[in-house]
Order: C-alpha cells, then sequence, then structure tokens
C-alpha cells in the first residue's frame, strides 16, 4: 500500500521504516533530516538489529505525495495547529489516518477530513531518539497499540494484522480512550518528573526515592481520572488497575536505562515541549470530571515552571545576586 | 533579665538586639558575625526604622554566657543535634528557654533541662535577611506567636508581656502545636516552592498561576493535616480554615516585593537547609495520622530534586551531552 508518514521524526520514521523494508510504498515528509534522507537513506539502529532504506521518498510538502492508502500522521502535539492543513493532500476517498500523537480529542480534529471509523491513535511503548539527520536509534520496546476513533474492532484488526505482516508489534485496543490513559501512566511520570527536575532521565526518576515515589502517585492519580473518564464514555470498558499499572511501568521503564523521554530531550534542547498534550490536556478532563489529581497538578507546575526558568521568564537567584541584595 | 541568644542569625540577632535596647542584658552566641559585632556592634536597619546596639557582648561558646533568666535558641533547625549542648549552660534553676526553631518536637527535646511550662516555642512572621556581619535588614511584619510547650496560659501572656515591653509585637498562641501549623501555611509554599522552583522568591510564587494554585493547594492539604493533628492533642482547640489560611498568607505576602525566605537563601548559597523541618517532619506526622497531603509530598519531592542537582548528586541532561549521547 502507499503509506505517507506526516512529520516523520524518530517515531514516525521508525515504523516507516519498517513498513518500507516490508515493502510498501512509503512517503516521508519531513523537515530536519529531509536533506540527509533524500542524500543517504535513513538508518535505523535498532536493538533488534540495524537495517537501512534506501532510497527514501522524502518530501518537505505533503502536496508531492497526494493521497495514500494510509496516513500515518506522527507530527508532535505542539504542531496541532498545522496538522490538518499537512494530512489533508494525502487523504484520499479510501485513505486511512493513523495519528501517533499524544493527547487527548486529537481524533475529533480530524473526522471532518475522513469518516470516524478510518481514523486511527496510535500509542507507540517505544525509546527512540533521533541521532544526526538520516538515523534513527531504536533503544527498546516497539510495541503500538492502536485503537479506532469509532471504537470499530473490525477496522482495528485490518490495521494491525497489516502492521504485524511488516513486523510490527501491534495491539488491537478495544477502547482508544482507554489506551490513551494508560499512555499517559508513562508519559506523565516519566516525561513529566523528567521535565520538572530539570530534564533527568528514567533511571534518575526510577532511581531517586522521592521521585519514584512521585511517579507512583502520578499514576494512582491518572488512574483515577481514567476510570472516571472511560466510565463515562463507555460502562463496559474494563478499568485500569492502580497498582498493576505502577508495576507495569515501573517493571517496564526499570530496563531501559537513563532514556530519555522525547519531551525531556526537546525541554532540554530548549524547543517546545508537548506540555499541553500530556500534562494540560488530561488536567482539564480530571476537572470536568470532578476528579482530584493533585500530584499531576504539581507536576505540571513544576513542568511550567523549568519552562519559565528555562526560557528566561523567571530568573532564579544565584550566590552572586542574592548576595549583592543583602548588602 | 539577663538574655541569652543561642545561634544569633537573622531573626535571632532581630529579637535580641530589641531586647537589648529596651534595657535587657542581652548576650549573643554566634559564627559568622561575631568579629564584625564584637569590634563595631550590632546594626538593625528595619523598615519601622534604623537602630544599632553597641557595645554587644557577642560570645563564640555559650559557656561564656553562664545561666540566663531567657535563653532564646534560634539556631537553625539543621543544627538541631547541637542545639542541647549549646543551649544547656544557659539554663540555670529558674531560666525560661524560647525556641525560635522550625519543626515539630523541638522543644520535647528540651524538657529534660527545664520543665515544659517554662520551654517556650515561638513563631515569627517577619521578613529579615542577613546583610554583611554585623547588620541585619528587617524588611516586613515582626510579629513574634508565643506557645508554650505545656500550653500554660498564664507563662506564655507573661513571657508576651516582657516582650511587648520592648516592643516586640507578641502574640500568645493558646495552642502551640496549632500555631507552628500556621506557620507551616507560610513557609511550606513560599520556602518550599522557591526552593522547588529553583531559588525563586515571593513574587514568582504569588504571580505565576500555576505556582500560586500550587501554593493553594499545599496549604489546603496544610490545615487538612494541621486539624487532624490539633484534634487528636487538644479535642478543644479551634481548627483551622483552609480558605481563611491561604487567604491570609497570600495577603500578607503579597506586600513583601520579592521577599526570599532564609531556607531560599541557604539553598542558592549551597547550605544546608531546613528541608526536614519545614517538610520532612510535617510530612511524617501526616502519615502518621493517615492525611493525605499530596501536595506537600509533589513540593518536598522536587525540593530533594532541586538539592540533589543543587549538590551534583543528579547531573541533569544539558544541550551538549543530550546531542553527544545520541551520535
Amino acid at each position: 500500500m502507499k503509506v505517507a508518514v506526516i512529520g516523520a521524526g524518530g517515531v514516525g520514521s521508525y515504523y516507516g521504516a519498517l513498513l518500507a523494508r516490508a515493502g510498501h510504498e512509503v512517503w516521508f515528509h519531513m523537515r530536519r533530516d529531509l536533506d540527509a534522507v533524500r542524500a543517504g537513506g535513513l538508518s535505523v539502529r535498532s536493538y533488534l538489529g540495524d537495517f537501512a532504506i534506501s532510497p527514501v521518498a522524502a518530501v518537505a510538502d505533503p502536496r508531492e505525495i497526494g493521497p495514500a492508502d494510509l496516513v500515518v500522521c506522527s507530527l508532535k502535539a505542539t504542531a496541532l495547529a498545522d496538522a490538518q492543513n499537512l494530512v489533508e493532500p494525502c487523504v484520499g476517498p479510501h485513505s486511512r489516518l493513523l495519528l501517533l500523537m499524544n493527547g487527548f480529542g486529537i481524533e475529533e480534529q480530524f473526522t471532518g477530513l475522513l469518516p470516524a471509523a478510518r481514523v486511527f491513535g496510535g500509542m507507540a511503548f517505544v525509546c527512540i531518539n533521533r541521532g544526526r539527520p538520516g538515523v534513527v536509534h531504536h533503544l527498546d520496546y516497539g510495541q503500538l497499540t492502536i485503537g479506532n476513533a469509532a471504537d470499530d474492532a473490525e477496522e482495528t484488526a485490518r490495521l494491525c494484522a497489516e502492521f504485524a505482516a511488516a513486523e510490527i508489534d501491534a495491539l488491537a485496543a478495544p477502547c482508544l480512550r482507554r489506551a490513551r490513559w494508560e499512555k499517559l501512566c508513562w508519559n506523565i511520570p516519566f516525561s513529566g518528573i523528567g521535565v520538572a527536575a530539570g530534564g533527568v532521565g528514567t533511571a534518575t526518576v526510577l532511581g531517586r526515592p522521592y521521585l519514584r515515589d512521585l511517579a507512583r502517585d502520578a499514576i494512582h492519580d491518572i488512574v483515577g481520572a481514567a476510570n472516571a473518564d472511560i466510565q463515562a464514555l463507555d460502562a463496559r470498558a474494563e478499568p485500569l488497575d492502580a497498582r498493576a499499572a505502577v508495576d507495569s511501568m515501573f517493571s517496564r521503564t526499570a530496563t531501559m536505562g537513563d532514556y530519555r523521554a522525547s519531551m525531556v530531550i526537546d525541554f532540554v534542547r530548549g524547543q517546545p515541549i508537548e506540555e499541553d498534550a500530556i500534562l494540560g490536556s488530561p488536567l482539564r478532563r480530571a476537572g470536568e470530571l470532578g476528579v482530584a489529581v493533585p500530584t499531576v497538578r504539581a507536576i505540571h507546575a513544576f513542568v511550567l515552571s523549568a519552562l519559565a526558568v528555562r526560557d528566561g521568564d523567571v530568573i532564579p537567584y544565584t550566590r552572586e545576586n542574592v548576595a549583592a541584595s543583602l548588602e
């Protein structure tokens, strides 16, 4: 099939490369890596085995791609405002759209372009960092959980089967919303605390008892909000279990080394971060539901504080200026 | 009366100077400012009017002071382990002891030296920063709330009257424990968040909506724990009101300018901070009482995280090393 990857960063390039390796016609819309990929192809350094694809159809403008059977949108949530315009040229009468983006209510923004049953949300549990242009480092895991905006089980099963045939570990989620909350059980503690603590990796969050306890508290908050939300949407959906979520997230993260989530890397590099998709949006939803999520609120506050300091909006005192002010 | 101020930093020097100005025989045990005060006396730059006392009886060793009528201990909570040894030489058969220290259970550590009815806890609501050696800056407020370790109202009234005669605004607290919790309603949000946010003053905490909300949440937590604790100790004590506490703390702090609590200054200067007295100890008490204080827990976690970063125990990623690790 013809696949268009819109906003191919680390995650989009990785899954796109797997689809290309399996023989699909994959086009990559990209910015930073465009020239390098056009010149030298795309290399995946994976713990499962390195591979490369070359030549690669890489474009700066999705209009060069035209309608595709499958559009994979892996833009940052911070680029959501542009996403619809970038996706639209690739949507034809039979296209399907897979959104590999963080945040709630993303799918709804595209159901004007195509029917909900052909819109999917994907949650990648994967450790990927971008290397030098044209190189993606696949460090650990790789499962892609896929849900459907209409919770259409048949459509989800079909897409998962196509991905499985390309050696992508794709798991069908009967309830997309529940799967999004599950993803937040990782993102909020590890991306959120990682940024709030000044830009640290997973080993620090798990290894410092006070941050580990905070991560546990956060997951309990998230599961509380998730279950209220899931219940409100679909009474039949299975609730999440907070202890099981903590155990699963902690044990899966313990083997990652000191992995830096992309939000941590973006933070350290001075780029916009997905704080609204990962923290602001679930906080608003919890507020609507009347569920208290005080630990997540506090993490969000310190993420915003860390951002303000990073961007010079808040200047903390230093040994020098605190001394001068006391003379 | 003969007064011994043990651990005269900003707060101890200020109240000691007021007592000396009123004619009491005040001895100052001090470290950093010792030589300057011996040579040039003690200057108070106060918004209520500057004054100075000279000569000043300043000593490095409390044994040079001997028994005093009133011992004022204003050591940092971080020096609690030494406090008993430093106070002891100044305690005679009729001495009273006023502890101007943060933390719970401080008074109990001294009731082996003198009866509980002669041990007092003092909570200063005052903006004081130390200037160059021998100079104390009194920036705002000044009220000293005094409670008695045996909640002896007569003893408390007597001490307050003596202080009032020295132009110290002294307020008798019928329940010392309640007054300590009230002080935490300021210290936890403004000292705690100030450190956790990397070393910022009160204007930042109040001025940034996300930190202000966090401060409000923290006060609600503290009042919840305080009321459970007060109820457990003395069912007749008046409970605290969370909304009133928020209003009072916020409105009183709004006029302070960008005041840096001593914990913030200590943090910025690389010195030990009173995190256990101000955060650890109330958290333990809340835990014993089974009261959830998630916002305070989170603030404590980020205080510990900020300390670990400050002291080089945790090294956050930087633009440089995060890039290098991705090559």
